[in-house]
């Protein structure tokens, strides 16, 4: 290891790498769950010819290298495990270019998303990816995780919303995969294989990103519905009403609901009592006939039962309000503590069926334990609560009940958060043995040394 | 050869494998160009367990196999070459399901694009990828191309209507990868191998099709601008506008609607002599304010001077005029030859700009020589026409001139339909060394023995 520093900085300057108690600590994180070390080294590239020469001296020394950002995701893709090399991308960060024609803005790893949020604003457009980790998240960490968040009803996850990108493999080759166009099916869609597999295939270095002409109108509303069918003819007249400009769609049960109010400071826009409530937003181009377009679908909810009461934002406040009561699981820690929180997806039919099985089945593990359900359900997203006055805490055996439920209900173990190494264990809930062993041929075959994240996604891919 | 056929009927019945004379015509073609010959042999597979069995034995022999839809491919993926087999998905064309609250479809591979197109409508549905050869190309050609269309710039390409898939690997691994669900990080999203690697990876066995609630109006326009500059402004406007419901932006360079009158049997929707015209369409869900927020587009564009002229169509019959010019180039063996055609993409800033230099670049070469553009440009995608009254036709060296062109524009030479052979030695006028040599290693990893449609996209891989 000492020579291998003393090649990084023959190669590339003494400030190419920090060793031992220089390394910072937002380069490791304390988060028991996470179980990251402090990496005995973090090196910080300045560009890509930078990350290749990092990537191949370590490719010769065997030395595993965990690519990190900015350190939100919530699965521990980017902690290091004991004797590994960090590579930072936090030098790169700059915005190369916005064209306007093409809608597109090329960028380095490095910069943080809600400094390309801001950009496209400069500029009258929207990067619309969202997430509450915007200020310190780097969209290289984005793209690696394949982010999802708050307007993939609109607008998709990143891999919607990256058309090319610069990624380096474990041997050094830079791939420059750097398209602009909507449509290219020139050979192999190489981005795809960098895009969510959180830094086990190669290190993202630049992105083209895909801007949007920023939306004129918002359309926001709180609806109740009596039962899921209720809920689900709802989404299917929203889906065909607003055509492309629905942009969320999210379902609370009664109990969330119940547990939401607990936060909030005024009155609640709709009482409490009915089995589901729906905040449903539209993103729009024409203020005047946007605005009718909505009250319509509403309006025509209600007369044809779907929704048993419904209330329009009149105001930005208000639909803050709306989104206060979605949000408030931000404030559990004072109201709904301790828990457990998850990101899974199923088939959008079968969600409140497996809703209903998963609180079974908790109650019959603990009789006091109470679970909440919420989410993104047009995306076929489902966030779980789960509350418990128990210690110690039993979250592997509430992990095991949540997760044999999900995979009796052929859904997937992980949403938006990706695996890293806080769901390994349950990877095989979701994928079958034969797409495991293809995914390890995959990283075989193109990192043969295992040095890049190893450990992450796959756990041991030697056996 | 013998043998494997031997082990084949043994395995599978007499009846899975056809010989010599016995393969029908439509199994190879003869179109020179594509330069196909009959294989010597074609399996009709009724299941993925017989195509696992298939590729298992053909590994073994260490056969090569042509995976084979509907063979209305325009880039020769599906054309056999000497000593081949073939294997016919037509056996496998059944409907599985259709799942309204997840909105998918389950399909087998062989089933055409027009009887899923069909089946969705008949439960009140949108398939939305059309395209011309949708009564016999088949969805597993479609996604193993990655097929786009007229409706992409809505909806996306196949890619994005792929939300799951089977695939049989060569050595006859049956990959399960039948998601549902819009969101899943779980691990690789594997699918992503086997959609536009053109049958090099894997067959195709199974699809889960997204399917779209039906939109309820349809708006469609005809316009002309007197710049390229205008011409962008006004998608810009039209993106704004029309928010997600934009369905169509064609482009008609002059002197394509100059050849276009030449098959309409009507008068012209606008007069000719403008320097651009656009057919703009949007797909709505609410026809009363759609229709008023369409009409305050074309007004706006008029009065901000975007647009020089515009005919809001007001009956299918005016839709089906103004689609009639954009399609012309189907009569253009009447109107326009002898010639050939092209499918690029360009970034959409720097299109005007590649057309006057490709022009340029053919009339230096042969004075004599017509080209007309138009295309889908919000999608990046431009086709070219170029006619030449010349014996023999010069068609390679008109290729290699629009080629490098594209070259020096960064952009692709196969938007849509692929590289298959026809274009394998432009492969790299696209795509860099680094990406290629990428490409190999996976496909070697994933075939070591190259039997899966070898000499397809990559050429030869053993090098």
């Amino acid at each position: 290891m000492i020579n291998l520093i003393d090649d990084l900085k023959n190669a590339l300057g003494s400030d190419i790498v920090k060793t031992g108690d220089e390394v910072p600590e937002h380069q490791h994180t304390k988060d028991f769950a996470l179980r990251g070390v402090r990496p005995f080294a973090v090196a910080y590239p300045r560009s890509a010819g930078d990350v290749s020469v990092i990537l191949r001296l370590c490719n010769q020394h065997h030395q595993a290298v965990v690519p990190q950002g900015g350190m939100t995701g919530l699965a521990g893709g980017a902690v290091a495990a004991e004797g590994q090399l960090a590579l930072s991308l936090s030098r790169m960060g700059e915005i190369e270019e916005i064209d306007l024609a093409a809608g597109t803005m090329t960028v380095q790893a490095g910069v943080a998303l809600q400094t390309v949020q801001e950009a496209a604003d400069r500029a009258d457009m929207l990067f619309p990816l969202d997430l509450g980790g915007r200020g310190s998240c780097q969209v290289g960490g984005m793209a690696s995780t394949n982010a999802g968040g708050n307007r993939v009803l609109r607008y998709g996850m990143a891999r919607a919303l990256i058309l090319g990108l610069e990624a380096v493999l474990p041997d050094g080759t830079i791939i420059n995969n750097l398209n602009k166009m909507l449509k290219n099916n020139a050979g192999y869609d190489l981005k795809q294989l960098f895009i969510g597999s959180e830094g086990t295939l190669g290190v993202i270095t630049r992105l083209i990103l895909r801007i949007f002409p920023k939306p004129r109108s918002v359309s926001t509303a709180l609806c109740s519905s009596r039962s899921y069918a209720d809920v689900l003819a709802f989404l299917q007249l929203s889906n065909q009403t607003l055509a492309g400009a629905l942009s969320a769609f999210e379902v609370m049960w009664a109990d969330f609901y119940e547990v939401a109010q607990r936060s909030q400071k005024r009155g609640l826009p709709l009482p409490s009592g009915e089995p589901f409530y729906v905040l449903v937003e539209a993103l729009g181009g024409d203020p005047l006939s946007d605005k009718e377009k909505f009250e319509g679908l509403i309006a025509r909810a209600l007369e044809d039962g779907v929704l048993t009461d419904g209330v329009v934002a009149q105001s930005l406040r208000d639909a803050e309000a709306f989104w206060a009561l979605r949000d408030s699981p931000g404030e559990f820690r004072q109201t709904y503590w301790p828990n457990t929180a998850f990101d899974v997806s199923l088939p959008i039919g079968e969600i409140d069926d497996f809703v209903e099985a998963c609180r079974d089945r908790l109650r019959s593990a603990w009789p006091d334990v109470n679970s909440v359900y919420f989410g993104h359900i047009a995306d076929s997203n489902i966030h779980i609560v789960v509350q418990l006055d128990q210690k110690p805490f039993p979250k592997r055996a509430i992990e095991e009940i949540v997760y044999e439920t999900v995979r009796d209900y052929r859904g997937s173990v992980s949403a938006e958060h990706g695996i890293g190494v806080v769901k390994l264990d349950f990877l095989e809930f979701s994928r079958t043995p034969e797409e495991i062993a293809l995914m390890r041929t995959l990283k075989l075959a193109i990192d043969p040394h295992n040095i890049l994240n190893p450990g992450k996604v796959l756990g041991d891919v030697s056996s």
